[in-house]
């Protein structure tokens, strides 16, 4: 599918953390709540012309490039320009969303669980073929659930963004992991995996080959971690059987987060996994993760990100992890 | 002023990124947006009783242990307990309130000089105070401006944190900083104030001894940082000239922000200086720098952290620094 793509973003060096950051001044025109009857995601329709990026009148999962990406392959990926301390580079790289139903209403705990198995295949698809870039490093599947998160678009639908270099917070992640494999000759995310199974006080699901359990230490109350219990650094390692389960296990996370209070809750959806170049060991020590991120703390309070976790980088979690996973419990369907 | 302290905090650490996290379920009962009437933070009156903590009919600037402690100097520190692969400990620390004025409609911009000025010398007094506490090792003044940003309490007044550890992102930022210094001799912030002089298009005011600026790489669309030009590791190296400048640098950023829509604009403040630890030698490389982090991309729409942000910490940022310098410029009192 063709998309009208605007100017390059630029990407620059925070000098004082040496972290990157993408400048995407046209993305500041994106398509943003536009009416149920103008949704660029829903499926060609008499009414629908002009308005919507899919050319067809039913379809049961799209992936095409985003139309404002903060990321772009166009233009060529030169070496870092610097004037000084600063320095830039064209935002290289891939957006492209994924769009789970033509059903404008739906939400991914809506979708069956052949829809969702199919979601997965498009995800790992995608991940090879973004992945098999040489000018990306590192490709994240998410989905931005609810205009709480900063979705603009109603249509169900998730992103995948493929990152030129490995983002700030998984590099840190792989670095402990590395550091932990090092020391121990074992995979950091199999031991918290051991860590669960011993005292399950906060698994949420244990299946055969998956356990869904809120971290020891999560960022957010009602925070989700889905992890293959066998060592598995992406989901292209996983067997047919391993992809049957976790299709189950996702739709049961996602149910239960709208059985949590009765309303479809918000929630940042990643799936973390090894990195796309081939700097290191990665399979040795990387583990495939899908993590769910809601921001409430209650029914009607969010969890805000202010001073201390803004600022000083410092979460401050106010439900007890192992409450929060026994209320979860209670929500499974 | 007694504070009705409740159960002390739990610290525990995240074996995925070896970050700590603060478990705070006693907070989730925290006064939450009350009835102007029922404010915490108003003098006492005939009609506040029982609802304030300032036992005072008037007063400038009062300063108090938050009743809802994330960290707390409660319990004694102990080493880490240790269980596999879980670390925790008590969440030892503290919180102080910062309250700016009696008026509980104003805001940090309505200040008088002579108030900002004693705000200030508060901040120094309470950094001396709380980083002389050998179980502190970071103390970080900052504001939620707004409920936007999570403000529970409508009555102008800024936090102080004291932190056990040096929190991760200004431990990132020190640890940049003193890379930069080994191979330089030279502080990075200093050369970064160098740098926007030099070229002045994200200088939002320069004094004969301040800086405020759009940074090169922001997080956020609207972001301004305060900087001495000359290399200052805290606010107590601050000269009585400085001090008076900033009063005066401070009151227009604040004053801009309003202006900038014609609203009170909703930001994160924060002051970032030298550890309160003896680790090293921070004097060389570390510079005081005060942020401000608005939430908005424009006047009726919020930078949400998504997915980018919240799972990669990669920002993106969808106005361009120079420009948004550009528009803060003419919104400057």
């Amino acid at each position: 599918m063709t998309a009208q793509r605007l100017a390059m973003a630029e990407r620059r060096r925070n000098p004082l953390t040496n972290e990157w950051v993408v400048i995407t001044a046209h993305r500041q025109r994106r398509t943003y709540r536009p009416p149920t009857a103008q949704c660029p995601l829903c499926p060609t329709s008499a009414n629908s012309e002009g308005f919507t990026e899919v050319p067809f009148e039913t379809y049961e999962v799209a992936v095409f490039e985003n139309r404002f990406p903060a990321l772009s392959p166009v233009g060529t990926i030169e070496p870092p320009s610097t004037a000084g301390l600063y320095h830039s580079d064209p935002a290289y790289g891939h957006c492209e969303v994924i769009v789970y139903s033509d059903k404008h209403e739906q939400t991914f705990s809506d979708l069956s669980p052949e829809r969702i198995r199919l979601v997965i295949d498009v995800w790992i698809d995608r991940c090879m073929t973004l992945g098999s870039d040489p000018g990306v490093n590192y490709v994240m599947p998410f989905e931005n659930k609810g205009e709480l998160v900063g979705a603009t678009l109603g249509h169900p639908h998730g992103q995948i963004y493929a990152f030129p270099d490995i983002p700030p917070r998984p590099r840190q992640q792989l670095s402990t992991a590395q550091q932990y494999f090092s020391s121990t000759r074992r995979c950091v995310q199999c031991d918290v995996c051991a860590c669960e199974m011993e005292s399950p006080v906060r698994v949420v699901i244990d299946t055969n080959s998956w356990l869904a359990y809120v971290p020891f230490a999560p960022q957010f109350p009602f925070e989700i971690h889905v992890v293959p219990k066998a060592h598995s650094p992406s989901l292209l390692e996983l067997s047919g059987e391993d992809k049957r389960e976790l299709t189950d296990v996702l739709s049961r996370v996602a149910k239960c987060y709208d059985r949590l209070w009765n309303f479809s809750l918000p929630y940042v959806m990643t799936i973390h996994q090894r990195p796309a170049n081939d700097e290191c060991e990665w399979d040795r020590f990387c583990h495939v993760r899908i993590e769910f991120k809601p921001i409430h703390r209650e029914a009607t309070k969010l969890k805000y990100l202010a001073g201390a976790e803004l600022a000083a980088g410092a979460f401050i979690v106010d439900v007890l992890p192992e409450d929060a996973a026994a209320q979860l419990k209670r929500a499974l369907p």
